[in-house]
């Protein structure tokens, strides 16, 4: 087994081989988004030290930003307890949202609390 | 259609009915955990303004903190662009983690990045 294999090996990947990751921005703290991320996805990710994830909709491996240029430089990853979610800090380059918007999040719940009022 | 499934139907649920959500503390920013939510886990949270979640381990609802007492008040809610994940701002009563710990990721993945330094 290589050290690659060791790393992959702590993930408990789901039945569609996939592993949910939570992306936030390493100096606001501010979260981006939510992605899936492959074996292949993580290891090119690893490897190049930039975001990759699976995009489940066009069934295929995605390099973030390779054609908004929006790219996410890994700064470290971590796993949880369980070993079945990510949680990426990234320097972004960029909005994470394809609205043009930094995070994905941009949206209230209607109804949900009292807000965070700022 | 009630104000509460107008808010409910605004979410992408998937084929187990479920959405993920990423739980962060409303204060400091730091990234908690990430859940799952039914219908019935989100109408709870909405309803009660404390975090309900829906155990796909125990196939059951469940108040988080219910037995540990670590609750989470949710200060709000927002969902993503493609409406199929959740961002609940909390304010936690204890550890998010059943270990302990503040957050589910206290566990960095090895060779990820050169770290956050701090």
């Amino acid at each position: 087994m290589t050290p690659m294999d060791a790393i992959l090996d702590a993930i408990s990947w789901d039945e569609q081989g996939l592993v949910p990751a939570i992306v936030q921005d390493h100096r606001t703290g501010q979260v981006l988004m939510l992605a899936f991320m492959s074996r292949q996805a993580l290891e090119a990710t690893l490897a190049t030290g930039e975001a990759h994830y699976w995009s489940r909709s066009r069934q295929e491996l995605w390099r973030k930003g390779a054609t908004s240029g929006h790219t996410q430089r890994v700064v470290e990853i971590r796993y949880d307890c369980d070993g079945d979610a990510l949680l990426l800090y990234v320097e972004a380059r960029g909005p994470a949202c394809h609205t043009g918007q930094m995070s994905c999040f941009y949206r209230r719940l209607e109804g949900s609390g009292a807000g965070r009022g700022k």
